[in-house]
């Protein structure tokens, strides 16, 4: 069999240089969260097939890559269906193993766990320009709190890293699922009609309130239910901009606790934040997963069209697991689309220290060496990067060639006998 | 379908202590390797199946947990063996891997290449105790320097890991598949009992000269030729105790420019090494993946048996992806075994910064939370770990708990009113 050089389809060989900069993020990640007290915790990238298949995962449970049985287990002449070969697969995020893992390991964890999880997920979605296969989350997440200490703490935490990361101008829009069916239900939309208005009401950022109109009543939905829905956000968003506002016009539809919660979510995040970033009450934010019961909050940056982090309250996924209700909040960066932005802006890793070039001539004995080796290690144990390199033929391009690797200094060793 | 609390067989949850350990020892692994001018690099974790049936990865190739075909590719129908329902499948070690990204990029890298890869890979292993199907591992490797500072530097930088994890009195053990060869031949052995006679001399340190005496003619070699073997290593090694002594002795069958490069390294290696390590050279370190062509190397502990790093010079394996030969030399520490023993030892990672408790009266409004999160912001971008938790009813037993986390001080927050 001839053996093949590229990745598989849509997976990537990472390279030093961008490898430097993933690591620096994952570095500042790692120390600012940790600040907040979330704690590093890890689940293994292979799910069992029942998890994974159990319609928690919306879309994503279409593109799991699926791990053979081995052995005995695998019976291929009797094998009717996919699942009849397999007994796992791959994760297609995070928050679905961190459910399983805290189910787990309940009895070991503190209350409320906050959990920082960074690792590889995989979907098996059509390769194309920038989104690959195989690709790391990088999650924050609160259980067992169900008080909105929660997402504020999430949402500091996130805007921290992103601001030292030297990120500015960018936006948290944040909403309430049960917003969204207030007002949903205040204009006499029925359970089932629902996730039709969602999707339309998601694209207001693009088609504007006329817009959703006209989608709303073209998907035959009653003219006074829609003219009353968009009304809810007519002008600079009517009514619906503030949520006290909104909280007045929806009269009893929507509860005075949620009102109250977002409200102080928003005043608590507002008091620290910087003027790097902004956050925005956006009754028109929906995200897609279907696992949201509460808050929900994503991170946009005008310059960088799209979201560079999402995240919400899920109340229900875990009790799936344990059997009982445990509140959970998480706030997930792209890390991707973050690795994506920094190299488009050119932003540089800081170098900790001095790097230096030892050149050795060839075929140099061992006492030489040995020289050269004890050197290298006296400025290694001060922090000193030496690399220590055979002396080329062309010396002056292997020095250039070098410095442009980082290297500023150079020091040449020669065999006792030609010094 | 009921849903699964425990990982995938085999595959294990990390908990957030030992978490810290591993990104401990990660750190400390990239600080010190990236001293010697080791650049980090990635590769998936998902690779051709072609690629890892290519036998070049000797029994893992039995383990590979291997990924399905999807779509329409996937035929169950017509599947009449394994291969025919997968294309891919999860990487058994990272070193096959290198060497398809070193022949898919060697035009973006510089050359000699020093490489250090950290990932899990993962095995279909019989599940036993303190062996897990997806474990971590940590390579350091240098491709394209076919001189002895390739294995110097892959030593030093070893040891160097180690004894900043406080290692103590481990041992080098250093050997050349060449110089097992020229023992071998120069006994008579012919090249297909090869195989069988490294299997019986690898138990050497367990059996002792006599024992390997026994087994070999067990395996029915002839008495003259096992007479010659054993009588190399008879004494304290005999002839074997030193390179030069066996050079002497093998009379030939061994080249000099193999016994004289082991020299230079051993004495290289040797001048840097501190009290807490010795290097030592052992005719009879075999080690068994088939793909080492030259030097050989392991280390091990004595209170903690077995080794804890190996690697060796692989001049073949690249040449087979890339088409032309390229040197290559790793050296790969046990991860899971490193953990293990620090967990064993009681080594404690240590903490960089302040820990502290902000202990917050329940349903906080705005203004209050907003004061709390200030001053957590200004503590946290000092450096300072701000845990921020709603007051429990056992405000002591809440204490104590968070106190044996780590957090050492606390201070209490309640609402206006009630101050």
């Amino acid at each position: 069999m001839e053996l093949l050089k590229k990745p598989v389809t849509g997976m990537k060989d990472i390279l030093p240089d961008e490898m430097k900069l993933r690591d620096h993020v994952i570095h500042l990640a790692k120390e600012t969260y940790g600040r907040y007290g979330f704690l590093p915790m890890q689940t293994p990238c292979v799910e069992h097939i029942e998890n994974l298949s159990s319609n928690q995962g919306g879309e994503n449970e279409k593109l799991i890559f699926k791990i053979m049985k081995r052995g005995e287990k695998l019976d291929i002449a009797g094998a009717q269906k996919e699942n009849d070969l397999c007994d796992s697969g791959l994760r297609y995020d995070l928050t679905l193993p961190l459910s399983r893992y805290f189910a787990n390991n309940q009895s070991k964890l503190p209350m409320p766990f906050k959990a920082l999880q960074i690792g590889n997920v995989f979907r098996a979605d059509r390769p194309q320009r920038g989104r690959f296969r195989e690709f790391m989350q990088c999650d924050i997440d609160i259980l067992g709190d169900p008080s909105p200490l929660a997402e504020v703490e999430l949402i500091n935490a996130t805007a921290s890293l992103l601001s030292r990361l030297d990120f500015k101008d960018f936006k948290i829009r944040i909403n309430d699922r049960r917003i969204l069916r207030a007002m949903a239900s205040f204009c006499g939309f029925d359970e089932d009609q629902l996730p039709e208005v969602y999707i339309i009401l998601d694209k207001m950022d693009k088609i504007g309130p006329e817009g959703v109109k006209k989608e709303l009543m073209g998907a035959g939905l009653e003219e006074e239910k829609v003219e009353n829905y968009t009304g809810l956000f007519e002008g600079e968003y009517g009514p619906a901009q503030t949520v006290h506002g909104l909280f007045e016009r929806l009269n009893g539809s929507l509860s005075k606790e949620v009102s109250d919660d977002l409200i102080r979510i928003m005043e608590a995040a507002d008091a620290v934040k910087t003027n790097d970033y902004s956050i925005v009450f956006d009754p028109t934010l929906v995200r897609g997963m279907g696992y949201y019961t509460g808050t929900i909050f994503e991170i946009e940056m005008e310059e960088f069209k799209g979201s560079v982090a999402g995240g919400g309250r899920y109340d229900a996924m875990i009790g799936n697991f344990t059997g009982n209700p445990v509140p959970a909040c998480g706030f997930s960066i792209g890390f991707e689309r973050i690795i994506t932005i920094l190299t488009e802006k050119g932003y540089r890793v800081p170098e900790e220290n001095e790097k230096t070039v030892f050149l050795v001539e060839k075929n140099m004995d061992g006492a030489g060496l040995s020289r050269i080796m004890k050197e290298a290690a006296d400025l290694r144990g001060r922090g000193v990067t030496v690399l220590i390199v055979t002396m080329a033929k062309n010396k002056k391009f292997q020095k250039e060639t070098l410095s442009s690797q980082g290297y500023s200094s150079f020091r040449e060793f020669f065999k006792e006998q030609d010094r």
